[in-house]
């Protein structure tokens, strides 16, 4: 790279939590840095916000809309490179498509948006702008996650057979969302969250894990959501059980009632010579369960030497020394950047981070378990392949 | 106590697992001793198992009908007080019944027989001879399970939203059965374990553990059972959801070809204040999740002074100094050894542990998971309440 | 084996933790039987505690004196074969010599007595008598210490370099000698106990685990001993540094003030190519790290494949199934009632288990630790090679 | 603040850990940019480092010297705001005085030099220049080791009695330092590393956290080093028991020839009414061990209830998103950043992190340890109290 890339972020003004989870991704490198922001929708907080970050003032925009009108008018040496979209589900829609109108690459939060036919709408501007397109889900930049997956593929684990994934929380087990709390209040609501809760929320970050990981895709979900929490409108538990192609089983919960669960992501995956096992909260080691040998403790680390090349290269520091949540999120920022630089100099895309496929994936589940559940539990195709 | 408790056994013999557990759990506290038995089909075996065991020839029989015979005939001073069974599932049935006909009280290894209908037999014969009944679902008798039963009657976890149980093993993760190993033998042969495998072996413990705890009663499963192993003619694998009463969810899967899964049962349960979490491989530590304090480990330990009377009185040590599967099986022992002594003097039972009434309840389980499974995974309720 | 062994106890009445412990244990397999006892000092309690187990009015002796005396005179084929002695340390020479002089085999529990002296008289009678004798260091008594045991042994470590050994307990952390509490009132007073307090009780235990483990040799040793709790008269904490043959180095740490800590014995042991790690509380795991491959994860069970003979034999069931102290102790007396066997048919001893020079090691590393704390902490050697 | 602050770095290119390390921990809170550099004693790779962090060619400076000399002359606009010194250990001393003199703050790697002697006269520079000073032990900077502080401060723990710190690694388990790895070279190097190995790269990290967290400080040390590989100049392991004062006792260890022990520092603290288990490798938890409760479990989060003030301010993230080495790092810098700005503005620092106090700690730490060991493992003082 010949210089740092410039971004600004929609939305990820004071109080939010994934904002400055991103500008910190997107920045520990070394290879990004923010330069405007339409950091809020209240214009008060979207200017305090945009001095916390030390932007100056004629870049800390009052709308998305302004930020690319404005920015598209800079000479290109100053002009953003790319945007980060960090607002509510909703928004999430038509900032990707205003931003690919004015021609800027984007990295957006997950889920998607709101719908499987939106989502369709943004496949089909990207298709059409080819710029490049990074949905954050963010656990698959874990390095013992990319080594769990090196090693399905390399079938070391044998035909897989069985997945188990999870996702359970404790955060929405009281009606948070009636105490002002920001975070709580939009993902409990339908208008600004979608047709599902804590499916929408985590449920799809832990379908994504799994088909990141297995290389199998789901094809066919039975689905029991719940609200446990009187009052509430989404979701916040759901039980599901998922047929994948070539045969493998598997079950996905996911819960926000559990209390007292942090934020517990874990994958199980068995095939007919070993397993893997790997846990968020402790997420530099991956268990290697085998057929005929002791089980084995795989850890990360740079200088570890039993990693395969994709996981040790997404490690920055020595085995013992923790990477954690941000280090992983940057890892997906890492290969967009790269992407990024290959594209302004006009080189091929490698898409090696989750983007347009995966959000339509994701959308497709959730389409899926939503109808399932509905239908009082009955098995229900995905319907994206 | 006045006196040893006397016990015969029916099956067991060299070679198998289960009968020498019953043996050393029956004996462990000093308060039964094995006087005769029946402990193999085949003569040979029996007589050199009864050799093993230092029992004297002439109580060394060939078949369970005739060491009944010819126990009733002995003196009450030397006639064995009860009897334990612990054949493959298609002999439970009859040799309970002939037990019962000829007057001694039972313990069983689980699952309780072949179907519902059979055991409803045995509840019959149970009703009409009044003789206490003992079903080892022996996961139950460790103290921490029993802490956290306690802890949910008491109302500590709140009304219980959510149980997640499960029992990933992986020893038959291959044809094991084709090498002439035993337990795998007859475990994966329809006739003598039943319409269900996996779940027939496992799934009924976990089904068990989860009732007993929660105190819900399970209401209705989804099941996607399998068979993964070619061949096989039984579910090595099984994935269900849960609907318990009063509106509480569940998952339960259980599998005996997750690859270097050793005994992996475990129970999570979510209640509006509370969780309760606990690992039959670590069985000495019980994780409480609490809602406004931060997670407490409560350990097991007969000077531990923060469990519940029920809990601290089945450890037999201080805490620190693991008690295991042997000393849980016991507990059950414990328990149906004191009601035998009732029995005898003539005072009323307390049937303090898992008997006729937990058998009929996993028969249900079984015959409605079965019947889910081969609708394609449809709601089925459990026939019995 | 023809019958089953016959054995008297000499202490473990009512309200003692380890008299039961060898009761259990000794019997836990079905081959060794309690049929007498002096359990006692008070006749009342000894009466008591004989009526618990069932033990014959003319078999519950009032002293040892008198069981040893009029056991002799019962036929062989009624007499005890050996006895168990379980007081506190300072009766443990009498009763040893006594046993022996009897011409009855003794099992005791550690530490041997309470001089290097009086240990050596015992040795002398051990010698003289050729009577099989078992000092009940039950942590090596553990399926996954014996494994590591033999994987030192092996060379599978490399040359030995390191050995790690602390024994945290927190029971004494507070007075609890003045409120009546048997345990602590024998143990913290120098006349029952001996010269060292913490460091006999348990630092001998951690000092037998290390060199039977590494089958290195403690040389010197520098100990800084300390009494915490203020009035107590024997140490309750020390911290010990240590040099054995072959130019390996160590840190024993054994403390009765630690807090909350429960009974936690462990080991780790490093050489040029490898380490082990074992911890008392989760027996039934061996962390295996190596050099130029991941770590290993060694898991007790009879069926368990990656274990060497030595310690897979002392396992009674599959893996994931807990065993715990009570069979850990079990298996010194199996090895025991081996050699009770070989001595009662005129075999040879095998001596494979814990006896008279493990507890003159004992003694000389108790010696040692409390000349060298006295001195103000200066490295001392161990009197007994 | 109202701007990024700038900084210039001088060690740490291509190849180096710690200069990453520093910068990324320098700047992950948006607060800093690296403006300058002399990046390596080669000049070719100075300039190449140089061009990967994006650096302006003037301004990859071939030598500190220089970096000083024309960052003074820049205008106050431009000029770097403070150094941050990454070299081996004997450079610190010259880099730190000429900064220093050349008016800028530093922020050194530890250990703080190569004697006590040359420390002081870096005190004494610092006393005179009054500038900002931050030596790195960046442990400290890890949220549960500020909880754990702070827990001991207000006294729930009790009376302090004991501490066990131990920091095993196993890089140097072979002599890495012949095959040309720059790490182990100058870590090896008496001249580069000062006159301890082990105990000066981690011995000193151990030293800290035990000080820093129980305010207890360290009066004697009776050290036991050794060399373990083959013709190394320095030792690679060391036992060392403590005396702090309130006659506190303890054990430090420290090893790089631990095999497969990857970054193991653990600290364990027991007072009269509780204890503290913090381990650096699952950074994110603190176990709480309390006389008379069950043991609880605290965590790391920003949202998490029931951390102190000074430990969730610490914390990025909620709850469940691991934090880790990095993070840490950076909280050393977010306070040292905030006294740069008092600095700045004229207003009083805080030196609420590791400075100059806590570099003689360890200088003196460090000449009692190597002094103890040379003189046969004789307790010593600590120079400087």
């Amino acid at each position: 790279m010949q210089r740092k890339l410039r971004f600004g972020m929609v939305g990820g003004g004071r109080g939010a939590f994934i904002g400055a989870v991103h500008r910190m991704a997107a920045c520990l490198d070394g290879t990004a840095e923010l330069v405007c922001g339409a950091l809020s929708s209240s214009p008060a907080k979207a200017r305090a916000s945009a001095m916390d970050w030390f932007l100056p003032t004629e870049r800390a925009y009052a709308s998305y809309t302004e930020m690319f009108r404005r920015e598209t008018r800079l000479p290109p040496s100053r002009r953003m490179d790319f945007v980060i979209i960090v607002t509510p589900n909703h928004v999430h829609a038509p900032a990707i498509l205003a931003a690919l109108e004015a021609g800027f690459p984007v990295a957006c939060d997950k889920p998607l948006c709101l719908s499987l036919a939106e989502g369709k709408k943004i496949a089909a501007a990207i298709r059409r702008t080819r710029l490049p397109f990074l949905l954050t889900h963010n656990y698959s930049g874990y390095p013992m996650v990319r080594q769990a997956r090196v090693m399905v593929r390399a079938g070391r684990l044998g035909r897989i057979r069985k997945i188990l994934v999870e996702y359970p929380q404790g955060w929405l087990a009281t009606r948070l969302e009636t105490t002002g709390q920001k975070q709580a209040g939009w993902r409990t609501d339908p208008k600004r969250a979608g047709a599902a809760g804590c499916m929408g929320d985590i449920g799809t970050h832990a379908h994504h894990l799994a088909e990141y990981v297995s290389g199998r895709i789901l094809q066919e979900v039975c689905a029991d959501l719940t609200r446990f929490v009187r009052g509430r409108k989404l979701d916040d538990d759901g039980n599901v059980l998922l047929r994948f192609d070539q045969g493998v089983k598997g079950v996905l919960h996911a819960s926000q009632i559990s209390v007292d669960e942090e934020n517990g992501l874990s994958l199980r995956i068995y095939g007919e010579k070993g397993g893997l096992e790997w846990r968020q909260e402790e997420p530099n080691t991956l268990i290697w369960k085998r057929l005929d040998s002791p089980r084995q403790i795989l850890r990360a680390g740079r200088n570890y030497g039993h990693l395969d090349e994709h996981a040790r290269s997404a490690c920055r520091l020595p085995a013992g020394h923790p990477e954690g949540y941000l280090e992983a999120f940057a890892n997906l920022y890492v290969a967009f950047n790269r992407d990024l630089e290959a594209w302004r100099t006009g080189r091929k895309l490698t898409g090696d981070y989750p983007g347009i496929h995966e959000g339509l994936r994701g959308m497709s589940f959730l389409e899926a378990v939503v109808r399932s559940s509905r239908a009082g539990g009955r098995w229900t195709k995905l319907p994206f392949g």
